[in-house]
């Protein structure tokens, strides 16, 4: 049986329970190969079993790992359920209220983060994954020759999407940003059909066989954005230097906010300093104040401090992470675009 | 005070409820006008507000039309709303349920579906938006001179989401499928580096200030798709004439499925015979056999019968329709492109 598998369903027997329901798509495709395109219940249990909508049987059968049924019901779900024994079921944190009534009155229920748990330590296969979408991701990014660049934002990240298809990603990991000017303070701006302006700020990724990858970049022009950038740029490289494993992840989050502050700009950095990343975009657990997960080796992490002046102008720097001894910066894209 | 917030407030003292909480990303916007990129709770209430994420201040301040206040933890916003007197809150379906256990404790909850209520009837507004998304798209569509075009599949998407972009779109509404040969028994298939062989199935929408569009077309070469093509064809036209403020949407349904069924391909109908769409591609009400909502002008719901033949190929047929006194297919795409 499946290693993951193994793994919860021990979870799953020290908390007493009996079966464990997935229906995020990335969850069910970490599980068994096969990502839904419609909606799928997968459940963990001695005889794991996915109801896959009608629409997915053909993908559902070709792709899985595990047993896959038609979904007819809820009610057929819940009485095949009941009819095997089962009295509990585990439900990961997102799923639906909707979803989660169909089962209350059956199942006795609360919700566990297995799944995150296992996704936060990647293989080698999957950090082998991540890395060829940074290095695609990186290597498109300076095809783009953002500094001679006379396109629009818009134009400059379908450019860029474009590039990264051509050298072999699924699609972009994220809404790609290219933003510039004013508008670089809003840390997910949208690309404006305008020419660029200054700073320009770039946060991008690939998606290569489901996996993402993530950087920012940001070019400045103006002795003061350049003062910003190098305070961003020490708050980004000292954070990276301090990643162990052992630590907590809000350590790290508080050695690149400490910078930020000490400088007077504490409050213009508006978010966590990194998340972590796989099959989706955003993953558990993050560089956040309130985060006190302990870094362990096959963790994969931004790390991404940003200093915003409202109406005028934002830096961010972003660099994703490989943690085994030590943080290990994926790629080789500098962080300084000259 | 804005409409969709007084009709809310109306359903909520219908059923006793003294506050709704909105986290989906387009229930905010449509509430709002201001589109959360990193999250946000908002409550309609007596004095309605959205807690915004800090990164997103900036942004909600500009766009959102009710009041904004930072987020500092669910301790902090439930507090101010016992403050406030709260003691029961009305939430979304979709809610995850890790958000309801932040609240199930101070507050009597059911999920209500007022805000889904309010979006299946489009404004003149909203069908102007989705009217341009599918002009943007299907002229897009046009441009690819597809019975001509010797490139894979992921580049013909690729060309096609460029066009859209070029011709006005904010993106794609959805992943495009551009999908050929035996793939296209998938409803869903993601397409692949390889040149087209047949038939060809493209589905594919453009978003336009938000608002997406939907559309599939599929070009048939032997005599035997052809002639799977004329029933998809049948059960599409003959769905979309049915269509009248007052009846079901499972009657709508049902004609497509009969006539498929009656040439003897009921089993190879493997989904529903259409979807609302608006912010979202996926809407409810549903032209499904189990919906059983009254059409009601104002609605926008689209038709999409197919056949398909596993590992062989598919045929789908979709518009998008606009129901006024009677279904009014939007767009002019020719249903058979030659």
């Amino acid at each position: 049986m499946d290693l993951h598998i193994e793994n919860i369903l021990n979870d799953l027997q020290k908390d007493d329970f009996q079966a464990y329901l997935l229906t995020q798509f990335t969850n069910v495709e970490y599980i068994s190969n096969y990502k839904p395109t419609s909606f799928a219940f997968c459940i963990i249990k001695e005889n794991p079993i996915i109801y896959a909508s009608g629409m997915d049987m053909e993908l559902a059968k070709r792709d899985s790992s595990i047993e896959i049924k038609e979904y007819e019901s809820y009610e057929v779900m819940v009485k095949e359920l009941k009819d095997e024994g089962i009295k509990n079921l585990a439900i990961e944190p997102t799923l639906p209220y909707s979803t989660y009534v169909r089962f209350k009155d059956d199942f006795a229920i609360d919700s566990k983060t297995y799944i995150d748990k296992q996704r936060m330590i990647k293989t080698p296969e999957e950090i082998e994954k991540i890395s060829k979408a940074t290095e695609i991701a990186q290597k498109s990014f300076m095809q783009l020759d953002i500094l001679n660049n006379k396109s629009s934002e818009k134009e400059i990240a379908f450019d860029l999407v474009r590039y990264m298809i051509q050298n072999g990603a699924d699609k972009e990991s994220f809404d790609t940003i290219v933003t510039s000017g004013a508008n670089s303070s809003l840390p997910h701006a949208v690309p404006q059909a305008k020419k660029l302006s200054q700073p320009i700020l770039i946060d991008w990724g690939a998606m290569f066989e489901g996996y993402c990858s993530d950087n920012t970049r940001t070019m400045v022009y103006t002795e003061y954005q350049h003062e910003i950038w190098d305070i961003v740029a020490e708050a980004h490289d000292k954070a990276i230097k301090a990643i162990k494993p052992g630590m907590k992840c809000c350590e790290i989050d508080k050695v690149a906010r400490d910078i930020i502050s000490d400088y007077g700009y504490g409050d213009n950095f508006i978010h966590s300093t990194g998340h972590s990343l796989g099959l989706d975009i955003h993953e558990t657990p993050g560089f956040s104040p309130k985060d006190d997960t302990i870094i362990e080796e096959g963790m994969v992490i931004t790390v991404e401090p940003g200093i915003y002046f409202e109406g005028d102008f934002g830096v961010r720097l972003e660099d994703t992470i490989s943690i085994s001894k030590k943080g290990n910066v994926i790629g080789d894209l500098p962080l300084n675009i000259q």
